[in-house]
């Protein structure tokens, strides 16, 4: 399942170079995996408000063409997997109007509960990214 | 008393203009009346420590020439009065290296206690802002 | 003509006082007139490509609630007055769910050439603007 | 040769979870190769005056503990290897109070010159890199 929104350059995200500035990216990036979690139907504010966060434990990006002021962008979000203790996704962002591919990355997020302590993810979120290719047993294969 | 610090002008804080973006300034101003607290002997930190908060009630910049990328800048801060339910800065942007006025702004700022509601400044923050110029009353006058 | 569009407060928005930053109500603020101005058929972009650039001269907020995590905020945009030598808009921030007034704000703008010298706003700008409301002065009136 | 610099962390700099926002340290890994290439005796500024430029590549952090408010972290950059058609930078963010290893990171960076082609690193920047250990041949050793 991979989850596209889109989101546009502004001025503020963009430096002397007349690109944007390579640390926004991560910003892109958050958009992307919010907007993944809220199409599965929990957001990550109902994530935190059942006393659990997910910071970024690891994170990268590699750039392939800049974005440019005023080009809308395509982001998209997979779920890379599910990983002990934590959890992993991809992003690519996309220019809308040529489908260009101008970066890639990754954000990799611990469990953590309301004290602070690295958590095993809880069944909530085990559930529902366990749900996410879902074939259903009974389904006969080819 | 004006209370001088200074910061540098880094590629993420300009924008396409190849000038610190407008926005910014407002980061700077922060770190002026962070830096004035502390040189009073009481950090922004410990008021909230006490139970303390102070979101900006108004603020307002005017520039009067970009502030470039890798400049160094001083930031002025000003106490310009204690009002009712609040405090106010002013600010003055220099560039260092030519003392040109690059732009000058202000904050206002209400006192939040820890459930969000207004309050009358705590006074031992009232005791250290009177105290900035503090002329003793037995101190004879010409 | 008021101009509404739309954002999401993200993380990356947020300070540790749980709100968005004063200092990125900015950033909004741009985004409600880079919308307006494409609502006009014009992109700023487009301006810049023309050799006209529109950096903001002052800038004001006032901040009556916050806005927090995940809310999406209603961004109103409107042409305050068109001054000599530069351009004002207004702006209004709204919580999308409750329509209750987050902030409002005003940005005043310069007009520059490509030399950086301040110019009278183009032609183009200014029919542009001026037929905003563009009752014909031929035209029958009942 | 590590470079160290120092930064405090600002309440803009912070988000709702009360620390550094994960995309934020891209901002300090700037300030650490900038005044890297400063203490070499060249600043990035100048290398762009020469025509060149240096975009990021690629990046990437893991995080160990948060950076939170008011806090001064101290910035450790390294040169990690100069690469084919690159230069390659590696970062350690520490508490400043306790030296806690709060983050690590690395960039690498193409040189492009002024028409945006990727170019080798010009002859005056592998003089000043290559300088770095600099043993002269004709010390003697023990």
């Amino acid at each position: 399942m991979t989850h596209r929104t889109e989101t546009r350059v502004i001025y503020g995200d963009t430096d002397r170079m007349g690109q944007a500035y390579y640390g926004n990216y991560f910003r892109w990036f958050e958009i992307g995996r919010s907007e993944f979690f809220r199409a599965l139907g929990l957001t990550c504010r109902e994530i935190e408000e059942r006393g659990f966060f997910l910071p970024v434990a690891e994170c990268g990006a590699r750039y392939h063409a800049p974005a440019r002021y005023d080009e809308v962008l395509i982001i998209e979000t997979d779920l890379d997997e599910t990983v002990r203790g934590g959890i992993r996704f991809r992003y690519r962002i996309l220019r809308k109007e040529s489908l260009e591919l101008l970066a890639e990355g990754f954000t990799h997020h611990a469990f953590v509960d309301a004290s602070g302590r690295v958590v095993r993810p809880p069944a909530f979120i085990r559930g529902l990214l366990a749900g996410i290719p879902a074939p259903s047993p009974t389904e006969p294969r080819p």
